[in-house]
């Protein structure tokens, strides 16, 4: 069975709890549940973490090496800052897919670049939750090729 | 029914035609038979066009102000100069979803900037044929809330 | 009688259609009335079009060699990436006044630069439609002189 | 009855007096004569000063406040450099619009960057002294309509 | 008895004057009335000026040499600007504190540069009128220890 | 009784001990007696972290939500490149007051800006020590006023 | 026979029409005849346009997939902004050659770029009609010997 | 009789009394004693002013116009940032020459622009009162040329 | 006896386990064995840490204060990214020696600042493994020096 | 008979001896034939040198002064750095044509810009030994009438 | 007697010699005749060298050190390129004085940064011949202070 | 026996002849006998040379083609400046250290580019003339290497 590993990056342990009428109901764990569910739908294995640690990020990569198939990353404020977690993405050679809960790109300037999409596979960012979704979605396409591949 | 849009921008009339050991066999029609698959499946309404021109891209999304629901598009290389692209997405007030076949994080500096993110609900990039999948799939979500809360 | 060509840029077609409360029930035929009446009073003769087409307005300028005295021309967007309409005002020879109704430099940064405006005699931006009615005064002084000139 | 400032910034004393060969033999006595024509002809009250000193022209702006309906400036040099006469703009929130009789786009880089422009309604540059003629003729306007809403 | 001088820069004669509702009801002479008293608590001497004159604060600057143990500035728009404040402050060697009513890091891009910050003791932002009063507190600090040291 | 929490940010656990003829004898330990002596003479509650680690800080900000009334950070290093930093802050909304003790806009180009000022209430460097005493009086101040809109 | 496109861009159309005494008498036709004569002359087959818009020539290179064996374009005005351009010169492969009638690099700063010139084979530029002519001698030799290989 | 307008910028009031240590005993009125004996040498009339006004530096050029046959200007630190100052030497077409007692490229970089220089017949720096000397030399060349010429 | 502290920052753990046929076979362990030998043979004490953690090397780098007599560090992607680290550097005032496996030079352009190397003693970049050594040679003649006068 | 130089800039020595297989078995004597052969076709005199020195070439520019007609210059490197060698093209006043053999625009951004092109008549570049052949005859077709104008 | 080193930089031999109209008669041997004059005038001992070659110049300032006691030097096009010029003026540790004949800040951007200015004692431009002169004056002032000194 | 080539670049001729109390009195011969004493050691053969002009080190590399196996370069002030050295180096394919004396990245900004790094094995900086050492060490692993290779 296809593994995906799903890291949540800073601040995200933050959701849904704080200013529900701004960022709405839905809490990490909401958005874990339906990951869980979709998973399970496509009979894929999934790893959740979430990290406010750069390093234990990476730390996590580096981990999942010969271990996923695919990697579904909301790297959070580090996706603008962190090379440690481009590197460890691009060391491990997993397909890595990018997602992003708002459009970065309808925000400030700095978050318009992102030191980690270049060594992913796609970025997919503004839909919510369903950044994750569609993210997941096409991990599994990714992952099971992958998985197949190397079987 | 709700209506969804779809924009193939500049130069995607060549897909799938030249050079299919590098990009692959799928035509842009390939990728067009997918796509009202899915909004068969989930029982929308596609409009598909491909232009060459700007002019004829910012016509179109004007003439779906009322009209469409929610707009797919590939600016192509339009993404990074057409300012007028962008005001017309902006004017027309629709959901609209920017997919790149492409990562574009993982090519030339020029083509990380997009005129029209910041005016589109969302981004997908990397996926090859897919992001015109997963952007329909988003698509349709945000028209059929749209097309309910006009009904 | 002297000759004024008006040019309305890129999704200008759509104003006053929507978004009434925002933009105002203005339509830019109800902005080319008080054009034509103004044109009418000063009896000069004028021309307008209206296009999102970088390639029509180019086209349309270097028709206008040697038949206009003055234009009028709110570029949009085209403002700011458009140097083949630059190279058109430049090469015709015919006085130009550049009009915006809103202000553009207090909107976003890309908005602050015009390729156009220093092929132009002036600029003329904020006052909403009645940019387009000082712009026009101002081209029928140009426009008459240079048609006494040329009689 | 409507009041409208008018305010010649630096060096605008030494127009028409110095190479009339080049910059043509209006002074700006001559300009001023013109406008007050204009303000008799539509019935409102102008107030003009001079001044090569930035602060006299934030003092002027500050001292307006509930006193004047609109502002008609030409900050000259100040227009560049200026961010006090930019606050004293917004700070006494009296409509302003900045002219200039040269096109400043068609000059040095450095004169196509306003400080003040963002925080008027309007501008209107490169029309020589008719510049300040349709500015006056846009404050009016302005100031019409505010004064109306005052009353 | 220690001497301090508080400059206050362009517009802040119009604080509390105007739009009440916006920056509150406290005056420039409120927030001088509130120094005065700090100072008598702690029994130094305090001078206030103000000025929009740029040049103003620099005679005034040049002529506290060795009258001054200390001062308290709120360039106002001169922070982003001056660069003949900055030498005035530099040249008279009094330890000098820049203060700012708001957080000059939460608003334009162009006020988060100061010209005048490198060449003072410190700068505190954003505290309201509290800024000047914890400004004077530590200016009575600073200047209470050069005033010992000089005695 | 209202609760601040004090973050001491990257190397200041090194601080009084080494090079004490260059940066003073004051320890981080005997900052941290002065602020508890203020907390104690304003009746507030004080909590201090040290960490070199850009996650702890994070996730202590994070956990602080709904439990501190104020936040005194000085996020040393981190100030200029913690992006994370800066989404806890504004994440968790308690008022938030930087505090550097060497005046940052004296030293390299690149400790010039802040990610974090921008979503603080204010910013205060440059005075030593005494940079947290007035960071902790400011703080005491927003504090007590939330606490008891809260109460 | 080896077949040769000649693309002339906007503003072209032109040519030795206005302005005699500072462009030539020169036209495009005049050009065109040259180009023509040298191409029966090495016994190549040339099709020759001439347009203001960039969607046809996008349109038009698209066509010529597998039907020309080399591109002479003058850009214009398109040069400096367009990436549909250059990516339709990239996608059909085609050997290209850049050519302008004058030095772009003793012109305006912004004439300086061209994102077309890195995916052509080579760039001509500043001898007048004659660059046609040199470019047209080079496509000739590459065209031939594509025709060749691919014979 | 030539006459030549020595003009001090802002703070070189203040040369001389302070730090004679580091910048030497020589006050401002010893340097112009040396000038006015320089001046007496050569036969030419000279006269100071010094002004920490902007508007008053723009002011006394203004008013030299037809009265001074050169200048001779330190603008200290209007050096870099007034354009008003570089547009009044500009206006009055008086050769004008621009001194600074220091090696403006020796310090910090935002020393390095003036935006004085470009309008003056040239630029000495570096060599402490003898800049002035030197100055003085040269405007009297100058100068003497043009009272010749006018005569 | 001199000791030297080794650290390998972000990634360098899964050096020489994955894609052995690109980065070879030498692990992180392998690159330890030499370095011992080396110091054995030159009888200095090292001291060798990896890790993930900005903060942990941080920690490390200051608890060396008085305990290492030198350091050779590979930052890996905090070279590029962490003020944090080389405030730690600057801190301890111990000599320190950057050393890279790559030429960071014939990378990507982010990779060419180094935020830590202008507060060492010197950089080695280029030359694998041995890049080390060369280091610990480096490091080894300065330690000893330093040991020396310590003594 | 009107004289053609032909300048070979540093390191084209190196050229058709090193690695054939890349570059091709072309030598600059194999180049200078064909040049030599083409000029006596088109009865031009040529002299042709090579240098490494950026002073030579400056030399040898200057010493061309009323004897060359024409000059062809590949100036390497020196392309990006040499404003000596513009500055003797710009001084001989002799018509000069930049040749690469290399498409310059499609290798590192630094070798995107030409000191020298602005001063010279064209440029022509990509088009390997051939751009010389295409460089001489555009030479040719100068010198001849200047060479003619001249007689 | 002190000794004083002038150095002509590149495309200087050129003086002169041609287009007398624009740049006049005066040769660099007719400055030469000057310099010796002035120095013969105030006994002072002078070497001239010119010289287009960077490494020669070079040289001969190395060749200095403790040998000429002021150096007066125009370096040309290398003032902008050359950092060797640079480092061995900084070298020699001589004083020197940078000369340019054309008013450096009226022309090309690139002409507006010296990399020699910053080491030198002061800068002279704009004054034609007459820039060496006075050059050579300062020259002497500090060359035979100099000379006191080492005597 | 191997063979390497050592290149001393501009100023290194003065090299602790001058200001021994702050380069050490370590002459560039003193240096060189260190080098010819490990090639000695290493039983490598050693060239060494030193210039200030560009193109002789241009001209000295390209001569080495075939002949060194590897090349020691310190190009001082070339390193920032030097396309043609760089290009020299790319061409003759041979293994090439870059060392500095100076800690490069510890001055001023423009020291920390190098034009050549890019294009050499790797760069070894501030160890002052264990540069050169630790610099032939790596050498000689990289020319032993490749010798055997070759042979």
């Amino acid at each position: 069975m296809a593994k995906i590993l799903i890291i949540h990056g800073p601040n995200l342990n933050l959701l849904g709890i704080r200013e529900p009428e701004l960022y709405g109901r839905t809490t990490l764990e909401g958005i874990n549940e339906k990951l869980r569910k979709m998973a399970a739908d496509h009979q894929v294995d999934i790893e959740i973490m979430q990290s406010n640690h750069e390093g234990e990020i990476v730390d996590k990569i580096g981990q999942s090496y010969r271990k996923a198939d695919a990697i579904v990353i909301n790297p959070g404020a580090y996706t603008h800052t962190s090379i440690a977690i481009r590197d460890a993405v691009a060391a491990v050679g997993i397909p890595t897919i990018e997602v992003h809960l708002s459009n970065i790109y309808a925000r400030e300037e700095f978050r318009h670049h992102s030191f980690i999409a270049p060594v992913c596979a796609g970025q997919i960012s503004g839909f919510g939750a369903d950044s994750y979704l569609l993210g997941l979605r096409a991990a599994i396409d990714l992952a099971t090729r992958c998985f197949k591949e190397a079987s």
